[in-house]
């Protein structure tokens, strides 16, 4: 089987090198100059073009920035999806809304392409130690296929329904993990205010079970005041109001989701945007 | 040492029962009537009044139902405070709020009673396998007295600090319940809404790393709209009234707990007070 | 100068016979078959196609359901814009959101189309009456040209700004409408809650300078529990969405107009879409 | 009929120079010294101690800054109620909330004295013109007596109900209020985002039927950055926090209220509790 990985930011690269490590047959590429030279060294093409990256391929994985930037590559000047043989398989990793990857299959069904949406659960560290969980929306047998590459770049897969339910999923763990980091940080917050010392708080609060286990890792952050970007506030804000406007289009009222969606614009309005998510933290003390 | 349990009930009859285990010297008393005979079986002291329960008691616990029952109890027409010894002990377990605390501490210094505010975090099954843990406010020397009790009856004991800042942990954390609980509801209905499996988002969601471990067992409720209580949904409407009053008092904002406050006020007025606070799911659903 | 009025709906029937009245030159169409008798003993024209309609008019007027109805009329299969004579004037009515109408100058500007978005705000009593008051986006020349026949369908025109300032003031009074109307409901609620009766509340609160004077009107329907609709409260739902949507792209925080639009999509799920957006009363009644 | 004013602040110097300029016969105190010039120039009798204020007195009004201090004064060391003649009135013009109206109604009644709870809607200029309204609690018979004296003050008198009703509305009017600027706050800045001018959102909207009245004046105040203090940012922080608590005791969810209030804590927190209520515009600009 050949695999092309497009797309090598932060995550795509280091997915890209757990294929190679398990010696899939592989070649890369990144629109955007970049330097190669550890892929080499791994003994995988890196192709020369878009089309000569993909035009062989059984299975192209893309990450990409954002759902305008996988439109662009695949079906907007790109025309990734016209360059691909007949019957290979697209399996997009991007973090896009459910109604994006539905219209990404319908592009790759006019082109003979099957199409899943694969999104991950994850960040840096998960993507280096193939520690990803991938959240599948698509055909059963098509995610078979793709199984044995999935678990080479993670340590669980999970078919959750047809197209869009992946993305569904990674839209939905997000709105938890923006509204998880809020409550956290007023708790924090008012625990201070009643006289408890932060330490403390930020010791013991992550290790109950009231807490999401992530807050552990943020915590530190905010002993620190330290928001060194890991996921971006400004994204985590696009992705409260992509959730707000598919909660919109299902008929699902979110209470806490859109006030929390609007104490992130607040965030981003006094200059956190390129912070990590967990900067809400410094914000909200400051309101 | 000498030591007399006031309350019997769901919490307080399982917390005797483990000082009962561990052969502490112990005298029980309820206010109303109740089957002591399990405790007969263990040798403990039944008392047969108010007065005989504490008057020769070195340290007292009670676990009563609210701030009005150990008022009454304590410094109100039980006046246990002044039946005590000189110098006793009395570590109430009750949920209380802080200034409560801190009036009950001036009340028993009034007496020459040592206090401390012991709340503790868990329900039925912790307080069964001894697996509590207690968030003490108050003097390090006493609670160093009291703790191998304690330790009779839970599995972590935390002095958090001074009067009262046992009892602003608890109200903390009670917060955080609330709120993840509504999270979670909010999450799972929005799944189903996009079309993901119920079973499939109550399988998955609690053991990722965005939700509050204590989801788990929630889950279970929500699958089989089972709502049997453990933690009545109108104590924990109460608590959240409790905790944005005392936000006040400190002046912090608190905007996702004020919101949740009357999300649980919503379901408390739709007949659902006597219920387990995971009700809030059945709520949420209907709105 | 030759009118022709697009979309007879109970507004836009009102606004063309207020132009009939002041003996316009005036051409009507409407895509479904209606009853035109009125319009006959008025003297007039009937068209029998859209083309017929618009091919002669130096301004065409339109007020239609939706922006997607806007869209197909006039550059969809209708195209109306093709069929335009060159340099006409188009001002459309409908409520629509303010990158539509940005849009829509843009198509125009294609087919030499001058192009004005003028909502009105008011509903069937103030059509009647001639006593809309038109929120005018665009050029201040095209504005007087068109300003006389306004001045025939309402008692007030106000340029408020370039494209789509239009249809920026008509969203932010509809926001408006709907957080007054929701504050105006929980008030009289909780004042009865208090104790104080309802028709008591009902006839005071909306003369006090607190209140929005819109509120006399609907506190008719709340006291004869009659929610027959003037505007439909899924469509308020659907400018509220349309709202915090055009926020996220402005970046403004919207705490209490999101806040807002979960409770109407509450009213919406308790199958209270079709009665008067003031139903909210309804909603909140219940929970 | 003897009247007496206790409080003579901004607004209670004003309601007793209209009591004097009615010719009534009248008595004034004020417990911390003031310039009592203009009373004399009325021949207005000065009293030299609370006792000789009002033991002769057949009314008694106050208007002191908080329920505090009307304890303090009027059943705590001033002994108000024991200094004054059996069956003598008192009218108590204070905000306060409705439960302590219902005690202070009961120390009157232990001490024969007949209470009523009377707070204006209104500030200092309807104060100075005699345009108050007065939210009247209590026996209609009492009232009749009192609406002589309350008319030379204000411009109506509404009897809204039993004891603590006066109160009630009161609290219900200020919440508007709060809650009216809040709204009003957020559509002018959010219109300001879209690019229309702040003069031209200024100008209009105060006078559409969607806008509570009394905007028309707190919008000069946003034109020109000018909080001058009125009402005070903390006392409605204040009014706010009484309100929820208020609605806690009668089962009330208020969604919209809560969420203002939180609004209202951030700009306190901000340093504007002492700037007028209107200042919530100010910090929402800035979030």
């Amino acid at each position: 089987m050949k695999i092309t990985f497009l797309g090598l930011g932060i995550m795509g690269s280091q997915m890209a090198h757990n294929l190679a490590k398990n010696n899939a047959n592989l070649t890369v590429y990144n629109r955007t100059p970049i330097d190669y030279s550890l892929f080499k060294a791994e003994n995988v093409t890196i192709a020369d073009s878009l089309e000569n990256a993909v035009k062989d391929a059984d299975i192209v994985f893309s990450m990409l920035s954002t759902p305008e930037a996988v439109e662009e590559v695949f079906f907007g000047n790109g025309k990734v999806l016209k360059l691909m043989k007949d019957h290979a398989i697209w399996a997009d990793c991007t973090t896009v809304n459910p109604s994006f990857s539905k219209q990404a299959f319908e592009q790759a069904k006019l082109n003979n392409i099957r199409f899943l949406d694969t999104p991950v659960s994850g960040s840096k560290p998960q993507a280096q130690n193939a520690e990803l969980i991938f959240f599948v929306g698509g055909n059963a047998e098509t995610f078979n296929e793709i199984k044995p590459y999935l678990n080479m770049m993670g340590k669980k897969t999970i078919l959750v329904g047809d197209i869009g339910k992946g993305a569904s999923l990674k839209m939905l763990v997000n709105v938890m993990l923006a509204q998880s980091m809020a409550i956290f940080s007023e708790a924090v917050l008012f625990g201070e205010s009643m006289g408890i010392s932060k330490d403390f708080l930020l010791d013991l609060l992550p290790n109950l079970v009231v807490s999401a286990p992530f807050t552990k890792f943020k915590a530190e952050g905010i002993r620190n005041d330290n928001y060194e970007v890991q996921f971006p506030l400004e994204w985590m804000h696009k992705d409260l109001h992509l959730a707000t406007l598919t909660a919109y289009e299902v008929n699902q009222p979110l209470f806490l989701a859109n006030l929390t969606k609007e104490l992130y614009a607040g965030a981003k309005n006094n200059g956190m945007e390129r912070l990590d998510f967990s900067a809400i933290f410094k914000h909200l003390k400051n309101n």
